[in-house]
């Protein structure tokens, strides 16, 4: 058994872009309970005031799993533990658990913190003490562990026995830069020198190498590991539990999280993500939305054939799905699944089949981007079979944006024979023109109605030109009936054009689509 | 001697959302040969017939370092080698070097390319050889390594043996989920067995430990290393070359690429990183714009005591550099030297120092992001400190967008006493806004006549409302003048708004800071 703690609220909050507010926060704690972490790093009250709010909210909830735990160093020097208002307000924060890092690197002992060798173990053993006897479980941080090991190894053993009464001594690498092999090699020495002792494993990933050291430490003899689940933390980010709890679970043997709830990794990995403003990269291991996305054509045949020899794990076993990327390196085989939901009788070898990847491939080189795009894909192997129907057609649009009052958009449609012009006020201009088209359709086409944007997102494609508001803007959108989702795209010169292009395919295709 | 092969043409190109245009492709090769890298594999022209004109345009110059190199796979079961058309376009590419994938995994022999294991050796070999008589050097990819010395030692070494011919064989780990130690250890068994042979490895980044895998294999005698420079590749990417090269040089004394242009590993990187449309993550290691990035305040305190006890190597050695971010959790050490950038005599204590980082926390959670942009920082630190001159005042604006035609924006300013009107047209209207207000100020300030946009970025910030069109939105804007370079940030209910905001503030900045 393997003791997870996610500190995404806490070190993962001090990753460059994040912030999270108190409702934030309260989520991510649920759906981490909910996964099955044994420990939730919730905040650093003394230094963050709003987290004492949010430790006082986390007082009224009982959660299924996890204990909570506040973070907070050691007891400063020459102030007796009962006097330290930052060891105060850990007791005042009602978490049952308390995270305190101490140092175990001589350097930082006498140059950053400016004290005595042997005050700082005073420090760290008093500190423990201290909140031990007032009921809290204790887990003692050993910042810069590993470092201070390499310089002063009889020191920084010194720094663990100190922490011995802790319930776990958790070695960090707190710089990041520590290989596997020394993690390794280290973490076994410490656990041949303090047997029955709980060892933890905390690592960044400034070497890219965050996982393998968390692994390395585990396979050492670690019983227990803080990273954040999405990898999320300062700088290059704290180690990955997402990655590390398959692999160690999936691939080893390790019990992490209780087996039944490994299917919720990628939900609750996407849902830290999307708190977080979308910053999950699609990339993750495991958990990302390309994780299992085949784009090569030779490999997108061999999935099919055999997707044991292609992917390293079932996908659906963290919750995940597995994807096939339409491209310009993508062959055939990437286009005929969608092509066959229009056609079923089309074949690989059909020049339909040819004509669809021909022009996918030259939009695609214009800036369109199709992956993440079926909606617009649909709409054109429709145009290119036949079989797609024109529900109306646009005559023209005006916006006007007047500042500080308003974006209104007018707009003139066709629907056969009947013209109708319709006007709209958004937040903004593609709000506006959004409203006035609905309106427009939704006298001629009530299915409409059920309609609802669900995601917009803007990418710029030529930032290097000379006036990059003036480059090529890229618009995708994603839609939702109630019952299904899908995305459009549209690139054009400008944002509202782009978006027009995105917000009509998705309307055609929800037509056509029936 | 480790040789770098640099994959981000050809494997790299198959993460989802990249796609490189002929003109990207030869800047990133030049940037590659630049830093040192051993080989670059252009393209697989046989599936990409856009590669051989690549291949071509390849030809026409002469490379510092790399040899260019082609991929493609071994000739098809029962076809002789100088029979299979895949096979002589990797010789009508011309490039020097070509690096041939073949099968390993008994499994896959008899599963997906459906032939004998006997066959699939001849294969492996006559291909190699055919390739080699003819002048080319091969590099021998064995696909899905790991896994098939797993399901059938014998049968995997077999096909090394078959390799033995190629200048280097490159053990691939092709679904991405092998450990560090399987990788280390299978490694060393296959250098002990073929002595004198130069072994590669080929890791991909799917249990999130591609750079460990890799640095594993060369601990075990790997000499040559294929990845992508930025970890761009299909499903969780590649290894990440950068954090490699570094790891390996940096720390355990290998040579990678010439060690003066180790300097060079974050320009180039992040070169790679805007061709593919910005792309780079912010928190790669080592090249990443947050990888040296601190954000917590003890953190700042200690770096600036003893960056060698904060940070695992020292930021310039890689041409990136040191950042202190500004933001919630951030004390008055982070907020100070911005401060005093405008006005040197105030001190960590002083009344404004705590003012300034309120209003700064006060804008944070309503949307407002500082880290990236200095220049709204500074104008809100003029503002506090009454040392804030307004240039100018906004009446009012207007912008209309007209379908296919046009977008124009009217714009009325004062400018002491005088008032000014004027209007621009532009691509979106943005762009209007952005040169009507150059036009309006440029006669009354002929300084701004330098300044131009360099970037522009938008992020919706609440996709979870119910029309995330009229979510809110932050604009991020980077201008330059020639000499110095500025962000500024506009948060406002839609993108007009906001990119006003950002626009005004880049102004401002310009004129205050003189």
């Amino acid at each position: 058994m393997i003791d997870i703690l996610d500190s995404t609220l806490r070190d993962g909050a001090q990753a460059e872009g994040i912030s999270f507010t108190i409702e934030d926060k309260l989520k991510i704690v649920s759906a981490l309970d909910r996964l099955g972490a044994a420990y939730i790093e919730a905040g650093n009250p003394a230094s963050n005031p709003k987290d004492l709010e949010l430790f006082r909210r986390l007082r009224e909830k009982s959660w299924e799993r996890a204990k909570i735990a506040a973070f907070g160093a050691t007891r400063r020097p020459g102030l007796p533990a009962g006097e330290d208002a930052q060891v105060a307000v850990l007791l005042s924060s009602g978490a049952p658990a308390t995270v305190i890092f101490g140092k175990s690197w001589d350097f930082h002992v006498t140059e950053v913190i400016k004290t005595s060798l042997s005050e700082n173990l005073a420090m760290i053993r008093e500190t423990i003490d201290f909140l031990k006897e007032r009921g809290r479980e204790v887990i003692f941080d050993a910042e810069h562990f590993f470092d201070g090991y390499k310089a002063n190894r009889d020191y920084a053993l010194e720094t663990l026995r100190a922490a011995a009464g802790a319930s776990c001594v958790c070695l960090c690498d707190t710089n990041g830069g520590a290989f596997f092999d020394e993690i390794g090699e280290i973490t076994r020495v410490v656990a041949s020198r303090f047997p029955g002792m709980k060892i933890g494993a905390h690592c960044h990933n400034d070497g890219g190498m965050a996982v393998a050291g968390s692994v390395a430490a585990v396979f050492s003899g670690a019983e227990h590991v803080q990273g954040t689940l999405t990898g999320f933390g300062e700088r290059c980010g704290n180690a990955d539990l997402a990655a590390i709890i398959a692999n160690l679970q999936l691939k080893r043997g390790y019990t992490c999280i209780p087996p039944e709830n490994m299917e919720l990794l990628t939900e609750t990995a996407r849902l830290i993500g999307e708190i977080a403003g979308g910053s999950l990269r699609g990339n993750a291991p495991y958990v990302g939305r390309s994780a299992f996305a085949h784009k090569a054509g030779m490999h997108i045949d061999g999935v099919k054939k055999a997707s044991a020899a292609f992917e390293h794990v079932e996908p659906s076993s963290v919750g995940n799905e597995r994807r096939f990327l339409i491209s310009e390196v993508s062959g055939r085989g990437a286009v005929l699944p969608e092509i066959r939901k229009i056609a079923p009788e089309i074949t690989k070898d059909s020049p339909e089949t040819e004509a669809v990847l021909r022009e996918l491939k030259r939009l695609e080189n214009k800036g369109w981007q199709f992956e993440a795009a079926e909606g617009s894909v649909a709409l054109i192997i429709r145009k290119l079979l036949g079989r797609y129907r024109q529900f109306f057609e646009l005559v023209d649009y005006d916006v006007i944006v007047i500042s500080g009052r308003c974006a209104r958009a007018m707009i003139k449609i066709k629907v056969g024979e009947s013209e109708k012009i319709t006007a709209a006020e958004g937040d903004g201009p593609v709000d506006a023109l959004n409203k006035a088209l609905r309106k427009a359709l939704s006298g001629f086409y009530p299915e409409l109605k059920s309609v609802r944007l669900t995601d917009y997102k803007v990418r710029l494609l030529s930032v290097r030109a000379k006036f990059p508001t003036a480059s090529v803007v890229r618009v995708l959108i994603e839609s939702s009936d109630g019952n299904r989702s899908w995305s459009t795209v549209g690139v054009a010169s400008d944002i509202i054009h782009a978006s027009w292009a995105a917000l009509t395919d998705s309307i055609e295709y929800k037509l056509n689509e029936g």
